[in-house]
Order: C-alpha cells, then structure tokens, then sequence
C-alpha cells in the first residue's frame, strides 16, 4: 500500500492505495459519527459483504443507493438524498461514503457539500477514472441540462481509500477508459510513469496488482502536486485538461451516450497532439510515441459528426472565459504548456483528424 | 450612510447602510463582468427604475425572476436559475446581483456559491429581515421537504447595499416581523441597542430614515461581530440563535404559512424568557421591559397548537446534534449563553407559556 498526501490551501487528507483496503475500512474512520453509504446497487451487489466486513453490527452504515447513469447525475438526486438523509437524522457530525465510480463520487460529495452547509465525507472510488481522477481536487457535482459539472462546490473529503482489488470486477472498457488518465498524467507531468506504462502495457491490461499500483499511484501523485499548487485552476491546474477541450464537445455531440468520458479524452488527446506536431511543441518521434500509447490501449470507439459541430461544442466548454480559448499542449513527453491563441481553424484542423481517425 | 466591515476566516466585505445607494450601484461593482440580478416580479415592480438607473445601458443586467414565497426556495427553482445562467452563456467572471428579501438572497447567493462551484456576488436586501439577518454570515441555501435550510452552503457576497429607501415599500407587517431581529440583536449582545429602540419606538415604526439607519447599523454590527468570531456556529455564533428554538418549531408546526419568521422568533423569544426568568437569569424587571418592546413592536398573530407539538418539532431543530439541545438564554439584557440542560419538561412549560400568550 501506498500513502499519498493531498495538501491544498484548504485541506489536506491522505490518498491510501493498494490492495485489501476495505478488509480494514471501519478501523481507519472517524468514531463517534454516523456512518451513510451512497453507492450504486451494482457496486453493492458485488462488493457489500466485503464493505460491510470491517463494520461492528451496531455501526454499520446505512445504504443510499444512486442509480446507474450519468443522466442520474442532477440535482433532483441530490435533493431526494437529501431529504432521505434527513428523514434518518442524519446530522452535522454524520459521516458520508461515497462508494463507486466517479458518478458517485461527484455527487455523493457534492451531497455532502451542501447537506445542511457541509458534512464530512470519505471516498472509496471503485473504478480506475474514479481513483485517479476524480478522488483527488476536491471537485465535486452534477450537470445541468445544458451542460456537465455546471453545478458544483469545491469539498475535499477527509481521506480517499482506492483499493485495487475493486478493479477486478470492472468492465474491461471501463478499466481501458480509465488508463488514458493515467496516459494524460504521464504526458503531461511524469515522463517516467509514460514510460512505465509502455514497457508494461501487459501486465497493465491483465490488471496485475503491482502494475496497477503503481500506474495509479504515480496518476494520484502527478494530480495531487498540481492541485496542491493550484486547487482553483486558476494557473498550472489547467494542464489537467489536456485532451478535454475536444473530449468534452466529442461527449456533447453524442449525447454523453456513445463514449465514456476517458474514451472521448482519449480521442481529445489525439487531436491535441495533432495541434502539438503542427506547431512543433512535440517532435515526431515524441508524437508517434504518445499515439502509440494512446491506441495500444484500446481500440477507441468510433463516432460519427462534424467537425464544424464539434469546434462549435468546444466553444461552450466552460473552461474558456469570453473570447479567449485556452488549450493544452503538451511540450515534449512529461510536460505541457498552456496556449490561448489557438484559432478556430486550428481547432478545425485538430477535429478533422480526430475525425478521420475515428472513421477507419 | 455607515459601512460594517465583516471580517470572517474566510472571507471580508462591506456592509453598506443608508439612504439613496441604489442610485450609486453600478459604480461600486467591479468592472468587467457580466451582471445577471434575481430579484423578485414585486420587487423589480416597484424599484427596477431606481435600481437600473446607474448603469449604462449597453451593461445593464438581465433580470432573472424567483416567484415569490418560501414554496420556491427549493433546488428546483436553483437548477431552473442555474440552467438559465447558463444558456446565456455566464461564465465563472460574471456577478449575481441578490435584489430581494431573504429568500431571494439566500436562494441567490447559493446558486452563486454553486453555479460553476462558485461565483461573485453582491447583495441588496429590500426587506428589513433580509437587511439585519440575511445578507451577514454567508450562510446560504434553501429548503427540503424535510425542513428548511436543509441544503446550502457558506458563501460571502462581494459586499451587501442595505438602502433604506426600499423599507419604504416595506409592508407594514414585514417592517416589524424585521425588527424582532433587531431585539433579539439587544438583548443578546447591545444593551445600547435596545435601550434605542425603547426610546425610539414611535420613530422606528413611522420609518424615520435615521432611527431605521441607527436600528440597521447597530443590529448588522452585532451580527458581523459575532460571525467574525466564529464563521461556523461552533460556539459564539450560536447565540443568534435566541428565539429560535421554539420560533423554528412554531413555523414548523403551522406550516409555515401562519407567521412570518420575525414573528415567530419573536414568539420564541417570549418562550425562552420565561425560561430565563424560572432559571433567574434575567431578574423580574429586565424580563418585563424585554416582553414589553417585544410586544410594543406588534400584536403577533396568534396561532394554535399543543405544546406536546412544539417540543416535538424543537427535536428536529437542525441546531441539536444528537442528544444534546442547546438552548439560548438571555442573561440581562445585552448578554445571552448558551445552556445544553434545558429538559424536556422546561421545554413544555415554555411551550405552554407561549401557547397560553398566543391563545389571549
């Protein structure tokens, strides 16, 4: 097992990974709270014994179920656990567990954001996205209607137990999906994790404990210095958006249907290294090793739109204030730089290739 | 005018009080954003003309509406809001204008705090409640089935406008329900305070600008006094709570239709005098001349339950973490503590008190 220290200005909690974790859950809590639980019923089928293992009878949490789906991502759930935890007495002192994939984490600590004005919560992300990406930041939330993560609070929970073993049970795609975090963080801050995860891409994928501890380690680490540098992405924090720019407007012009999230950056990355070549930010060679990375992986769903519609949806990405679009490239193999002069007929060019790739 | 610098842990901003602000608004925010005002149809009704007049017309804000009535002050009305924000293309640079009571600034300054995790915002209370209460502490949110506040969030505002002007328009109810709040500002912390008001009863109640600038200013002095010191209610901060013990469960209890709040703390006030008198920690005389201002102010509506009721609903206060009811008394007049030993036979007296009161 390894410890990783999340130091913010306006928290600081350990990231525990490795393998065995939930044997040991209730040992490593707060006492004297109530404990609450918010997972998805298939997480719990396959995993609530274990879970439940460390508990004494008398302190077992109680179980709020989220369903499955990011169209379950919105606030009229957060309202009906909210009021279901209310219901319970749940009060201030009461402690929350977010126990599943990323969905469950952004809302479930976003519940915990804002019932009534902040409750303590602790993370045990049960899928690889969830555990090197969206455990550590403290970002948390749900999606308007007109948009993904429009609605949020910055919350950071009091620790984050992402045990390997939870990755045994997860879908290959969603496993697959999950690495191109991990790719993204070598890319853009860790050359040796880059490197790490193209001599061992078998063992990767076979999903051997000591691999995958140190793949997600090493993600955690590279996420948890950034934010540590700049928990409001008001600087350096933007670099975490290599390859979201066009995945972001790919997941809007399916519908958030067609590619999961790490899948849609995965094509993202590939139009930015697209823009990286033609400006030289990256050399060929540096190029081909990054695709490769990339598309060893997975083959990446295919999908089929404009590359008009998809500059326009990139448009809308909330990450660009009026009139300026900040981009990501990265700058050789673990490292990146921020640009705000892309042009639309760049970032056409970019969708374009992305688009003939995804077409073969 | 008279400006209070609120100085939290977390955040500083002024409270600006007095006649004629509306009419420098636009000079006072911060340039270069986009302004977006909630306010309510009523409002915006009777001051829209006042209100926009300092603005440039090519920087005028757009108006977005809440219905009036704590039936609204629910997550779906923030979503609604959030999703119109949004479709207009607001981004984390633009600033929320709160213009209203307090619903409309407790419900305005959540949708800031979690519309894209967090904008600017600056408040203009119109009410007299919203002017004392409200619009200092951060404390934002709205209501679940379950109870009020439920939901929310600690979010200052850029700074509040307190324009006296606007109490012009005040109903006469709603003018007084605001000034318990001011009482209860005497009696737990300004013994000055409340002494004004005994001597100034006529001139408050007919709305002289300058009583109601001294009333204002004194009351949001205590209340950013006491928040400076304790931001989240661990100790100090729950002295505001005088009153609201058993006004929370008289609200509760009718539904929260019969009384405005201001009446219904002012209800609990009586309540937990009659507390502070069995206890003696108020004498006979500061009880009487406690009783008679919060009398003079108004004939509070009756209202009919059982005591058996209140004390049941004072359970569910928020404020009780398990097992333990804090409950506040005043200790003179111009000071109050905190006492955890207040049972549940105390409590049905009190209730019984304020039932008799209530029943005349």
């Amino acid at each position: 097992m390894s410890t990783i220290q999340v130091k913010t200005v306006s928290a600081e909690y350990p990231v525990h990974v490795g393998s065995g974790l939930l044997a040991n859950l209730y040992e490593k809590l707060p006492k004297q709270r109530r404990f609450f639980v918010l997972t998805s019923p298939e997480i719990w089928g396959l995993w609530s014994k274990q879970f439940l293992a460390s508990f004494p009878k008398d302190e077992r949490p109680m179980t709020l179920f989220l369903p499955p789906g990011e169209r379950h991502k919105r606030l009229t759930q957060v309202e009906r656990l909210a009021a279901e935890l209310s219901s319970v007495g749940a009060d201030r002192s009461s402690l929350l567990i977010a126990f599943g994939g990323g969905i469950v984490g952004d809302l479930g600590g976003f519940l915990a954001a804002i019932y009534m004005r902040g409750i303590d919560y602790v993370q045990v992300p049960s899928t690889l996205l969830a555990q090197v990406d969206s455990s550590v930041g403290g970002k948390t939330g749900v999606n308007l209607v007109t948009g993904k993560n429009l609605i949020g609070s910055f919350h950071h929970p009091l620790a984050v137990y992402a045990d390997i073993d939870l990755l045994q049970t997860l879908p290959d795609r969603e496993l697959r999906a999950g690495l191109f975090e991990s790719i993204k963080a070598g890319i853009i801050r860790d050359a040796e994790l880059f490197e790490f995860m193209e001599r061992n891409t078998g063992a990767i994928l076979r999903r051997e404990t000591e691999a995958l501890e140190h793949v997600i380690g090493a993600s955690i680490r590279m996420k948890a210095d950034v934010v540590g540098m700049d928990e409001r992405e008001s600087g350096l924090r933007m670099i975490l958006n290599f390859g979201h720019t066009l995945g972001h407007a790919i997941e809007a012009v399916t519908g958030y249907r067609r590619l999961l999230h790490g899948e849609a950056v995965g094509w993202g990355m590939i139009g930015a290294l697209y823009l990286a070549q033609t400006r030289r930010t990256v050399s060929a060679e540096e190029a081909i090793r990054m695709n490769r990375l990339i598309h060893v992986m997975e083959a990446l769903p295919r999908f089929k739109t404009s590359a008009e519609k998809l500059v326009e949806a990139a448009g809308h990405d909330k990450k660009n204030r009026t009139g300026v679009r900040r981009f990501i490239l990265p700058a050789g193999i673990g490292n990146a730089k921020v640009v705000e002069d892309v042009t639309d007929a760049e970032l056409l060019e970019a969708a374009n290739w992305v688009l003939e790739s995804a077409r073969i």
